[in-house]
């Protein structure tokens, strides 16, 4: 039996590969609009207000911990800060998250040409700056996440200047000016790398890698365009933190990339609600393992999901004892999801699991 | 060396294991509105005039063969059909194929009890009537596709009432109330089973099941809730056609569901894009597979269209000497596809293969 571990000291050893005495949970995009809080402060702020306000950006992200006992709170924040930061004038139509535009969509090397490099990590600085007054606030023993857009999904939004079913500009450019596409998604990776190191110099623990468009490419493509750019992060990172830096890659819809995964050079994977753990464990036995309900299973009632907690802890039993598991969703919260199912997962993790 | 077939004999013959003289083209969406022809026909009449006025909906399916020596025609129609003809009033918000709107969501018991199942193959008359026409167009050597669309897809656009991300509302009524969704989804399934087995009177030699959504289900749901209601329909076909019948599946991002599509009881699996070809074949030695060019690929150029088909040809004759293959792509061609890049996958085909 492994002695009862602090939040911040099991998130930690979920990539160590000790024992632990039960899984540290944490939801992507557990601070989002399903909280009547959130919901509140973003009636009277701008979403890009809350996110350069660190005392209403603690506030949102603290929510979450003060209702359930969550391991880690994670910076609120977007994947698109970085496109905006370059100079792009990203906004959202409405609500946090949905429809965002970005004003010069890159189809040419001109558009890449005017992105503005200069003092891009101090427009960034409010991304670490949130993080360091959040870990201020947040109880010590709890961990904190950080993250970034992965390159692929940040040139997604950049080239086709918003959300997408296909992204076909995105995917032309790769296949008609391959050049133009890996210069932009080395730029992309220089500066979201800088904005994960900023963010464990402000007192990150772990830091999460969204790749939420990656899985409309091929495994050639994504192995040409979107690996060596998620590398140059990754080894960017364990220089700077000297190798204590974790990073986690989650990418939706990623099933057929699931063999490439190692070659990103992270620690982690965060696994997509269709993708089979044990299949993830079978083809990836070193690293962590992050995921993956359903969130659409937070709608259908407490006993519901109480019971898929259960599954999904069994299959982390099943290989290596449960180490190198993280408990989280297979893709964000999504708007609606009633609070007390969150309430049911969380407590199934922290008290089913002993 | 196989002696050179007919059209419609090189699409049977990919069913039969017999030798080819080369693969069958087909391209999905091929009558769609990256064609001049079909926009110049939208802009004088609305897309069910389209559909249910035998001139229009031949004219329009002649158009591609008129254009590029494809082996087959498909009718013009919708999957949206069996939901319109059960009384759900299904209209298009604007062009052909987006934003359907369904009248009625399907959200408890009572709402499938309304659905009008009196007489729903006379409302669906025209689907048939449609392929009657359209065979009597087409030259006797070219084949001619039917379709309908899978029961789960069917189901997402009758509970959630128009496209969505996530289908959020389909999705919780597997959880919520499985037996609603097994009842909603053995309706749709006898009622595309029926249109498919008219269209094979009418003429068809083969029918797609298109299953746009079903790779949103984990493999157990897709198992519990997807394969029972396409099982339903490929006995029904089965039965009906006395054998003749061959049925293809496509289910779009469907790579983690790859293991079980053999239980649907298909002739035939259309690949998606992302799925590696070799993979599909070890997997399936048995089937027909049918794809899978990435409908972006045609934006890039007649060099890279070509190079992509004559890759995808390697693939086919690595396995069994090209035997039970179809080219095709991946996904629907996109609106703006240059006709060109169409003329030259077909080409690359036709020419390249022999």
């Amino acid at each position: 039996m492994t002695p009862t571990l602090s939040s911040r000291q099991r998130l930690l050893r979920s990539f160590t590969g000790e024992p632990l005495d039960r899984p540290a949970v944490w939801l992507m995009r557990q601070a989002g609009r399903y909280l009547s809080g959130y919901r509140a402060v973003r009636a009277q702020h701008g979403f890009w207000d809350v996110c350069k306000t660190p005392a209403l950006s603690t506030q949102v992200a603290l929510e979450p911990m003060a209702l359930f006992p969550l391991d880690a709170a994670i910076v609120f924040s977007d994947i698109l800060v970085v496109p905006d930061a370059l100079g792009l004038s990203v906004s959202f139509s409405s609500g946090g998250g949905d429809g965002p535009r970005v004003g010069r969509p890159l189809r040419a090397r001109a558009d890449l040409d005017a992105w503005q490099l200069d003092d891009v990590q101090a427009r960034l600085a409010f991304v670490p700056r949130a993080a360091a007054h959040l870990r201020a606030a947040l109880p010590a023993d709890r961990g904190l996440l950080g993250f970034a857009g992965a390159p692929f999904t940040l040139l997604c939004y950049t080239v086709d200047g918003g959300s997408s079913d296909d992204f076909v500009h995105t995917r032309t450019l790769l296949a008609r000016d391959p050049g133009l596409a890996e210069a932009a998604l080395s730029t992309l990776a220089a500066v979201a790398a800088d904005l994960l190191c900023a963010q464990f110099d402000a007192g990150c623990d772990v830091v999460q890698l969204f790749d939420t468009w990656g899985g409309l490419l091929t495994r050639d493509d994504y192995a040409r365009f979107a690996l060596p750019a998620l590398r140059a992060i990754t080894d960017r990172v364990r220089a700077h933190t000297k190798g204590q830096g974790k990073t986690i890659l989650f990418v939706r819809g990623g099933h057929h990339l699931l063999p490439l995964l190692g070659e990103a050079g992270v620690d982690g994977l965060s696994l997509d609600w269709r993708t089979p753990w044990r299949e993830a464990r079978t083809l990836h036995p070193r690293l962590t393992l992050q995921g993956n309900i359903d969130p659409v299973a937070l709608f259908a009632g407490a006993d519901h999901v109480r019971a898929r907690v259960r599954a999904l802890l069994r299959d982390m039993r099943a290989d290596d004892d449960g180490r190198r598991c993280i408990v989280n969703l297979g893709h964000g919260i999504l708007p609606g999801t009633p609070e007390d199912a969150v309430a049911a997962l969380v407590d199934e993790v922290v008290r089913g699991a002993g």
